[in-house]
């Protein structure tokens, strides 16, 4: 039996294009390749993984992952919606475990559109900028998190 | 055979998780109760309940719900799509039936992306502030609509 | 005796002039009809009506409302002063009856300057859009918040 | 018996210390000989006077000044009140007789909030930078649109 | 000989199409017939005619204006260059005679960028919305000037 | 065989209530056909045809249109998402066929959040403003593309 | 007789409520019990106070207090309207006696239309966040000015 | 005889550059080269070509090609002077041919100043980023409105 | 030993110009002789004098001032810091005793920048446009705040 | 023969007003005297003068400047455009030989409108505030431009 | 001797006040037991500890730590000085070491004036909100990097 | 003996790293090389180079080259703290010796935040865009405006 804290790594918009879309941004790694390596990379934990282009969906397993009692957390790559969508930092406030808001590229250098994160007041906290290794740093923010319980 | 006025509550992203998010704000009953109490207090109308998370599907509802034929006007409580949706105002515009914008915090006393609606001006009306109370008293505007005409 | 709860009903500047002034927005009826039926169509409350032109009064008015200890609560209607007067804001926030704030017409789809309620933070709700219908919502408004206590 | 046409030159706040009050902006003439001086140079009309510092009385005076049926327009100089007043402007509009807006300074070329009117846009016309000869040029335009009809 | 001073009519760009051109905001006579009934209605100046669609040609006009030494002032209507042109306002800035603003329509009551003028704060005043009235006005206007020295 | 280039026509949020919804915007024709008689006028190209209210769904859309390897490039009504979904433009700039942004109305004469696009930039080209010919100019316009190649 | 100078402490829109509004912003004590401390506080000044929630009768007495001849400044706390008040902007700039500006709470740190006082430019000085120490202070300010010169 | 329809294809500033400006932008074709090219690939119409540098001479040109009553419509590039004339835009609104706004670069993809169009409004639509083909879709646009009516 | 309490009064950059810079805004007199003659009429208090045009060492003082643990308070002239200095803001925040923000001009009236203070809202209040005597009645307020525990 | 690198000082609007125009911004030198004397200062310089009002006049002169093939570099002091004109703009960035913008006032301490230059980022420098020395130093810039090839 | 990868934790202006200030945001432990805790946690790289309140000294230390040769990366704790210093920016983008921004609040939570980071741009990555272990994700992330090369 | 006037060249923030830091904006040249070519190139002034990346530093050296009295004036690249610091141009505003601002690139093509000198109102001109030369024309202009007294 898996004891490891399990924690829903869920990717918004356009993250199923990744290593296809814009390269120069994201880079040439499709996303199946960086999540199973970072898998590897933590060992300490549980990963599932979800990805869908609906804001509707993104609300509806924030819900479910709260609901189910089964993850201690979630890393969320909302994508473009981390910019557009209040209804999702609704939902991330609406559920009772910590959501940590991550970005592969650093969003900051980019279009001022893309500068203010509408979910960062209410995630957990926000890790951008160090491409795969951002929902690394993430999966470990979380754990540090239950640590420091 | 019921011969009451229709009236479709159609409630938005979150709504779902009434009573027990942030209940500081929203209250401590969750939406089931509400609109069960809702439908004992105003006996003049048959009221058909919907919630989702899903911009697009708030949408086709309110374009089946004018294109049934069945309903006299839908009480909308679009939460956090009022402020960003202007697709979901397109369809209220629409629609050939009155929509009456309702919300149960009191949005004005909020942060300053809940204090514009973008639904609002093709709306019937507006009510907000009065938790629970606001769809007895929206479901009461537009009987008042009726009788006017 | 008159044992109903008693309710002021507070009209601000140019309210005098209903039925003739942009009776494409505001309607033709005066505003002494209306609040005439208001009250058959409300025989639950007792309503006392009051309208100034000046906002001074309007401040003095809300300030004898509760200290005199007879009202229940405050239906105002505040007119364009609901814009731009921060003074009004402060004495429905300084008194301890709640206030609701009415417009018969639908505000936010009128100017911008029209679109931002200084007074709406402070009062318990508002209603706006449904012409003369608006202060009868809003009598109810205040009765159910009587009842929910 | 006095068969000329009516008008009334109503003016706001502040202009009773005219000739006191900042003479390098309005001048070293009080009031009085003003308006007594515009009296005898526009002798095709009978001119009244009224002044008063409160924003509520401006609106009362236009409401009677159109309600008593004397008057064939009026002169207004609402001093501050014409950039922050929308309820002044809610009774202009309300009213059925044309208002011309005066001031004697040039107001586009003073601090940014004196270069808006909020009752600009429901007055007949404006005249302004022309000192006293304001007075004198509005009471002409009134005679004017009097002409046209 | 003419003694009488001599005042420039100058009117800017789309005055040429007056009487054509949306009728419904500037009337539907044409810019001559206005002049030429302008001119009879002031019979104790004499006036010349100058209308042109180019900004620099306005700006060589108000030169020579000043420079000849025949004109005792300018009567203005700049159209839309009123909005756009700093270069325009230099130049009324620049030249000795005083430059009155006129508008026929209501410019408070149109797009907002209309509602700002760049020449305004140097001319020394402006009158906005009495249709062919204004020219009438700012001609009187300018002859009160000369009769105040 | 059918050679002809193929396009996908893919028509975003409430433009299935064409015909019904504002007919003064938007005329009386129905989309159906609209599109058919497009169809025929646009011999020279293989139409399919997309509509939906939900984001997602054209996000989804658009992924596929390029995955598939079928299309040359899509003709995008995106009707209110235009200015609201940078999800939308993510995708658009994500995938690596020519998408051309119409729409029937001039969105430039409308409410000022329909006069910036966030899909613009990173479409082919836009064309607004020329009612059901919008759609067969676009179709042109991909075509000239294919030409120049 | 009494040869103090005479202060005018003049007291804006809901100050009459002290004691009771807001009490964790504006302290539990009322405004009588203050100035009659305060009176006792600064001997060395002969004090007037005057109340009111009517704008225009801020500009009368101002006028009044400096027309009169009789103090030697004004101590101004216009609550609200010091942040919506050009009209009284206008009155404080057009005497010519000294008024200094005060305020018991720290308007900085409160909402952001209060953190703009419109008067502020035309008083002696500002004096906020003190309590009611801000009225002996201001008091203070006013001695020190004719001890100066 | 020519009986084909007229069309007046005006350019504007700095389009007599096109080729050897910026042609990472632009291209490097000329626009002598572009038109003629345009003209062989729109038999139906008859084409008249004309470019300008000069605000005032685009006016003017406008007001000939209604007045001499010989073009059908008017295909206008009117580069940098779309974004800053407001006297252009008062031209096209006030003649009664219609006038198709065209640019060669997808403007919404440039700097800010050039994502807002003051003509776009007045136009009867707009084509932007399809290079040399803009004019050619642009004419199309004018010919499909005539068979449209 | 001097039993009095200790007061530190710290000016940031520029005020050791004091007397020899803008003398039309600041005086003519140096900081040097303001202070010591602020010394004498402040009996009650023991003043400490700091001045540095170095934002950090501000800082380091305010720190030093509460770790020191022998200031009842500091009164701050933070010169043009107070505009721009969030950091200060900070410090002032951090530290446990009272800090009285100063300004010997009347900032309200000058550019827009100095009318905003970053260091206000942490403040224990504000005090400006009195000259020298800002400082006399900060260390007033001081001793007031002490008087009231 | 004149070997000399030959460059073009080329002023805009107004200019030709210098010595008589707002001399306390300008000076009282007129234009003609300013150049000879900078033509005197600068003999290692061919120098050319041109001045014009018209927007279009400079474009075209840009445009010849660069396609004679005569000129090394243009002194540009286009007044006002220098804040208003994007066409300007783009016949700079057009043109292959480089461009100097001056201007003989501080416009960085003026009004708003002039302190941002539309013209600067495609000049390869900016020189303002030295009165006629601008002129001076802009051709010594372009002259170590040379050197510096 | 020491192998381990050498990175500089740089703390900024009223970090040394940790534990002390604002415990409710900040949290109770002080910088020096987080900074040995983070020492103990990242047992892979060997730390070196700064902290200066002087926004000069942080430019220096990052063009010494650049120079110096000895470290792979910086972790920048760059308090309020993220949000208000543009050398501080220029500073790491001018050395050629990652720097890594980091916050211990949730700065997006926080007032407006934080939620703009202008050092983000030119940072290699940000991570907010994880309290002291903001510090060890940011070593981490340091590492990671130097494991991805 | 050198009796060559004295001109001081202060430089800011991070210009030490000169010909290291982002050459594609400022080139492969380092300081000293510069100031010593600079030096070299205008023999007529005695030059003194002064480098600190201390916002407060600047402010010390700008008040100690005035009250020196041993220079003429000063050239100063503020760098980043043109744009971010008041307190720098109150230190300019409040010495008695001229300053020009210089910056080697052109800042009005680069970032937002870079378009606006705060210091820039107070300094007898402006420079940028020129590179190295920046420096030379800054001292010329020194020079000339001696020449002209």
């Amino acid at each position: 039996m898996d004891n490891r804290p399990r924690i829903l790594i869920l990717n918004g918009p356009n993250l199923n294009l990744l290593g296809e879309r814009e390269p120069e941004i994201y880079g040439t790694e499709d996303m199946d390749i960086i999540l199973r390596r970072t898998g590897k990379l933590c060992p300490d934990a549980h990963l599932s993984f979800r990805q869908t282009n609906h804001e509707g969906d993104l609300i509806d397993l924030l819900h479910d992952a709260w609901r189910g009692g089964e993850y201690v957390g979630v890393v969320l790559n909302a994508g473009a919606y981390a910019h557009t969508s209040l209804a999702l930092a609704d939902a991330i406030a609406g559920i009772k475990i910590p959501v940590v808001e991550v970005h592969m590229s650093n969003t900051a250098a980019r279009e001022p559109i893309r500068q203010k994160s509408l979910i960062a007041p209410v995630c957990r906290g926000t890790i951008t900028g160090f491409g795969a290794d951002s929902y690394r740093l993430a999966i470990n923010a979380l754990l540090y998190t239950l640590e420091d319980k």
